[in-house]
């Protein structure tokens, strides 16, 4: 198992080349992907596990990825907690009843994952027969913080004054929320884990919209307590989110082996704050793939100059990457990732 | 002049307390705001000399600020320019015809202020004239990057692919797109310090969209070109922006002698990178104002413990005040922040 090149880098051991994968490497940009979804809705695409294993299977047999990502949503999550779910087209992602009080919070259920979300925990399984040893598998899940602030907003928002009005108005009633949170999120990782998944990767899309004292003191802590929960199987765990930019010190504090960065930093600078504990993974400005190749390459040679010669690097985009990308760059960034990455560790050896 | 609290933060120099304004001050979340504009549009109110005036004095009258700042906005700039600016309710400005094509950037005028937003000019000449030696008055405009945001995306954005891409795929037409903004903010600046404004803030409020390589080569040779210009009129310059806090290393080089930050950077944090020779103004996250008194007053406490003792600090906002803001707690704030702040001085001595 560790020898697959990903699973190196995660744990900061020397490659051939720099390990890339997409986050959402399984998107709309691809036509298999949206040939799919004509024909079923998210939610059915994701309680599907045949249908989740083919579309997990479609960019490792486009481009040269390093990687798998199990295809699923961390919303589901919250249905089987009490919470009804909706992904309504063009809107996103819609929750009909969402947290608005304490005794909301003390309403939600706590169900294991094996009968929360059996249907990812199968497709997981089917993916791994499928890959054999072919590629390795990544899991994930969202953070506490993260869930909570869908759960909460109801949605997408802006301002994400709810979440935050509701953490400052009923600080015991959120740290119920959390511990309820952490409680899924942390089974939900292992179970992954057990069910073949290879990596965890624990999105915290949301985090960012915090204050590093609030980050630190109302969030952190469950943070630690998922990711260590991850870690007890043996598995690398990765921890991304954005704007997290401006406390990249305290990300090191999570306990995660690798720490995802979004593209306002450069990767060394990230790194440095970050301290030597940690892999890194990213990060290309997802936009940048709309750019021509000669736009694109340099922006791409900048990331891996910089770590360069420094084991533990994971190539990503700093976020998912976009409906509309044009597939033919993403096919080149692959190849140029393996074959750049490849010639700089010739030239200084 | 240099006698204002305000001012002498600005240029780093003993204060008895700290000074504070709030982003957008004169606001929706006022009373008297909301009476203004049941009567008249935004673009009415921004173009009626008097009732600008009137607007901007409002929260002059309601808390113990230490300066004005003119009320307009950043985008009637783009009018004059020869883009079709509407102001859509709940939906925010919309631009009719935005820039798509290199042929678009070559018809774009370039008035200068005086023609282009006279309205402006003569509130920053009546609200000196109301203020006498009260308060001093901050002039403002968006920053050439934001601005070239606005005029490609045709309004707000998520992922601000539009303007992107056209930076990738027409760098020609971009960079003759920046020269026309520069030379237009350029003038608006200076023209405004003319007419009466005693320091001038520049906002970038998309500029953190970008990753730090691109901010630094296709948009801060702009933004350092617009301080210059405004610096040479003799009164200081704040730039600010959210979600920069990736690349503050570059922020020391827009020549500002203010920086602004986001809440997303605890601020003293903040100040290292950005190192001796800016002041800084922040950075209590906005949404922070809907908690209860005990629960926003350590976030302060936090905030003023962290720079206390180092001339230069200006409190205010990560960003923006928001609709919907207890005016109860923004009196509370503002009084809290000069007796906090002349207490530390005092324990200090």
């Amino acid at each position: 198992m560790s020898d697959y090149r990903f699973l190196r880098a995660c744990r900061r051991q020397p490659v051939d080349m720099t390990p890339v994968w997409l986050m959402r490497q399984a998107g709309r940009y691809m036509a298999e992907y949206r040939a799919v979804r004509a024909k079923y809705s998210m939610l059915e695409t994701i309680r599907t596990p045949e249908l989740a294993c083919e579309i997990t299977l479609q960019p490792l047999r486009a481009f040269a990825l390093d990687a798998a990502i199990i295809f699923a949503d961390i919303l589901p999550l919250l249905i089987g907690m009490g919470l009804q779910l909706e992904f309504v087209s063009g809107e996103g992602p819609v929750i009909c009843n969402p947290i608005a009080s304490a005794a909301d919070v003390d309403a939600l259920r706590t169900p294991p994952a094996a009968e929360n979300v059996p249907f990812t925990l199968e497709a997981i399984r089917l993916v791994r027969r499928e890959l054999g040893g072919w590629l390795p598998l990544i899991g994930f899940s969202g953070a506490p913080f993260t869930l909570a602030s869908y759960a909460i907003e109801g949605g997408g928002s802006k301002h994400h004054l709810k979440v935050k009005s509701f953490m400052l108005n009923e600080p015991d009633a959120w740290h119920r929320l959390m511990e309820k949170l952490t409680q899924v999120v942390g089974d939900y990782l292992v179970a992954q884990a057990e069910a073949g998944a290879q990596a965890l990767q624990v999105f915290d899309s949301w985090a960012g919209v915090l204050a590093p004292a609030d980050y630190r003191q109302l969030v952190l802590p469950y943070v630690q307590r998922v990711i260590a929960q991850a870690r007890g199987t043996g598995v690398p765990v990765i921890y991304f989110g954005i704007d997290l930019n401006g406390m990249l010190g305290l990300l090191a504090e999570t306990g995660a082996e690798v720490i995802g960065v979004d593209w306002r930093v450069e990767i060394d600078d990230a790194w440095r704050q970050l301290g030597d504990g940690v892999a890194i993974q990213g990060n290309l400005d997802p936009a940048l793939l709309f750019g021509p190749w000669e736009q694109l390459q340099p922006r791409v040679d900048n990331i891996l100059r910089r770590v360069a010669g420094r084991p533990g690097h994971i190539f990503n985009l700093g976020h998912g990457i976009l409906p509309g990308t044009p597939v033919d760059n993403v096919r080149r960034l692959v190849e140029y990732v393996h074959e750049r990455s490849a010639a700089l560790k010739e030239s200084a050896s």
